[in-house]
């Protein structure tokens, strides 16, 4: 197959941009890598970038909008590129986008979220509106850019309201508290083929949580509780398979979030998303919430997941099946299935 | 290597039928997938089975048998095949089956068990036939299908007996607590050449165990206790390498228990089998069982292990390892060697 | 290309051999494993060495270095060398050595390493001189063969006084405790091409702290003190990624430690080496060690890590890297340079 010269692939040097890149040229693409200045030294490293456009910082990503409509890149969107430029600029970009613009407000709004998850038949942790209806443990979480540093768990609404006061002004969310194990489920929507593929999963390596169970109990408890409160900040993410016989939940699963997507945000979500679980003793699979692009728990396959070596025979990373998506889509004159 | 297209690979569509069928396919056999009704879905979208064979529930497996042995299909067990159809019809089956049916009962029962790896030198925990006799630390096991629910720590006799109220009318067993980290060694023995081939090491992810960490002291102690007990219920593998100088130990153990096995269930184990292991801070190498089968373990080598690409060079998983020795028997004119 | 044929890769059989071997064969190389008897069995399965030569016990390597020499093997040094070896000796090997010997000590004092790291602008965790002066938690590492065991926290400077009693007589360092997660990262100084590239990461599995988690405060609480103090003995790696916004620093403190390397030891750090780092919730990058050697943290990558692959498109461990160096010394008439 002989991709059509004249299209790029693009994208923010950061979070899976490596793949992503690296990916567009395993397709045959020619790359573009848009970095903040001093953030260009591994996409040189890795020689995945046949141009880099550096930019002081996010902010002035419009104003290279120009360049990358010239060279006629397609842009490819993750999770930094959403934050770095927020998803109402995202929405009057000129250059061509891969994915669906119009779900982004189903992933950004946590009830609009709950309402598409739960019409999709996922089971959810319980959430409390008012802190007066806890009735069970719950954690609390905190929006915003914070990153998963202070939430904190409440084993009742008195322990809640003791622990809320340390956090006056900030919005944040009461979720039922689950223990169980996370599962981060890692999906590709194919509009051409309109198949959901499982591409993968990953377990999250988080700071400081992560390292909390390497202290004794004993020693915790002699520590100042503020040297070992647990935040959820992301610095990692390790490999894993998925108990077999969860599987095929797993692939209902994201084939139902597809199937309501059509309906409330037509033409549907498409490309790669990410459902975030938790598998509970009982071998129930909790979602508590969806991404809808690429995830970096997919960064550990660049060359190829367990579950896509099966299904390719060839390395295929997430981010090189975008470019797949995106180069048949060309050669059945069908790019704007892909765009939006 | 031209395989006789009259033998095809069939399993149960759960616990490692993946990689069983998709090395089948990889050393040129056609495959059959029996899956129970709605579980079909991961066997169609990995594109590993040539046939699916649908049955209502596990028990119907019997009715179709004689439509495998119509196909000269060959069965290749793993625990959920065994856990599903159960040890005492597995031995009546009439279609070809790879493995040693023989040594299912020294794997089931706990004593022969143990009388069996005792006899290779292994290390193993202590195990305590009467609770009066606890004289340390122990973790208290349940018998069957419950998967890891339930199982507690006593730390001596008087909270054993504290503790075992809550469990009235169960089977278990008292091991010896040996606090140290889990390793899940998997090998491949060939009744071709005679080797006990090193595959490699998995790290088991159980719900709720490997969560209980990321909760702090404080909150656990806060939390109801029954909010916080551990359960060590499998839902998925994480792969792992050993340390380099562990190797001539872990290969040596498994060869002792290939070769204890000759005498005890003649002609012996062969095929794949994982001896479960706890190493100490002491760097001793403690084994509290061994499956005498696939393990899910080996799923994250669906494309090698880091072990099989040292040997092979090629893409070796376990599932494959199984296909290619089923079809050098063919070639050499030996499948009764790997038939039981 | 083709490889010199007259000379030979050779290193101690543990640690990671497999990979340095495996890899040296990948380039064309003949290799071989000088092991301690009784360890020759992985070396022999795996196919990695053409020739072993067994000593009684590492005290005699230097007895067969005339035989190494005769073969023209250059050794390749890892941690089990050093430490089995020991730093004075191999500072008179006659046989010829990949790696530059005056780093050696450098690593191995710690307060030249410190003097060193900070150089390079590392941010390293306060080391307490005097007992004193312990003004937060701290940790308390013992030097030597050890491995990890007896490693404690103390709280303050009373915690310390009563806790050090159990260890009279040892030697120590006081860190400061920093609450993060670790994170091995890999690096290789290419002598030829001036580029330090990025090779991977991993994470350390220690018995028996990493199943220290597994145990509910509680049970902690209840069980002897002695049984749940925590070891940091390693028994194993697991593959893991970085998140990618972390790569550039990454990289810059990997270029940096080398420039530092070229003033304090000329010609320099070169080849294969390791920061060990701890991420914390903050985003920072605490660096707590150098090793300058291969570390076993890169043997998961046997047959590439995410970022090899990237750059190289084929198989390349550390080990491989090691050797196509060595191979590009040879074709360009620069072995000099490579060996130290």
């Amino acid at each position: 197959m002989v991709v059509d010269k004249s299209y790029k692939i693009a994208t923010l040097g950061s979070h899976s941009a490596l793949q992503i890149l690296k990916g567009a040229k395993d397709e045959g693409f020619s790359t573009i890598c848009v970095c903040a200045k001093g953030r260009e030294k591994p996409y040189q490293q890795f020689k995945v970038a046949d141009k880099i456009i550096t930019i002081k910082n996010y902010s002035e990503f419009e104003k290279i909008q120009d360049e990358l409509v010239k060279e006629n890149a397609i842009i490819i969107p993750h999770a930094s590129f959403i934050t770095y430029i927020g998803y109402e600029k995202i929405e009057k970009l000129k250059v061509p986008y891969f994915g669906n613009k119009k779900i982004l407000k189903w992933e950004s709004d946590r009830n609009l979220e709950r309402k598409w998850l739960t019409q999709a038949g996922l089971k959810l942790p319980k959430v409390f509106k008012k802190p007066e209806d806890i009735d069970r443990p719950v954690i609390i979480k905190f929006h915003g850019a914070d990153g998963g540093k202070g939430y904190f768990l409440a084993k009742n609404y008195k322990d809640f309201q003791k622990k809320i006061k340390l956090h006056t002004g900030k919005k944040y969310v009461i979720q039922e508290y689950i223990l169980g194990v996370h599962m981060y489920a890692h999906y590709f929507h194919s509009p051409l083929t309109n198949e959901t593929e499982l591409m993968g999963f990953d377990k999250r390596y988080e700071s400081n949580v992560d390292s909390l169970g390497r202290i004794s109990a004993r020693d915790q408890m002699a520590l100042p509780k503020e040297q070992v409160d647990p935040s959820y900040v992301i610095v990692g993410n390790i490999p894993i398979v998925v108990r077999e016989s969860f599987l095929p939940r797993f692939m209902q699963k994201g084939e139902n979030v597809v199937k309501i997507s059509k309906k409330i945000a037509p033409p549907g979500l498409f490309g790669p998303f990410c459902l975030e679980t938790v598998l509970t003793p009982d071998e129930e699979i909790i979602c508590f919430e969806i991404s809808t692009r690429i995830v970096a728990g997919t960064n550990p396959y660049i060359n190829g997941s367990p579950y896509t070596w099966m299904k390719y025979n060839e390395p295929m990373s997430t981010g090189r099946r975008i470019a797949r998506e995106i180069k048949l889509a060309i050669q059945q004159n069908k790019l704007n299935k892909v765009l939006g």
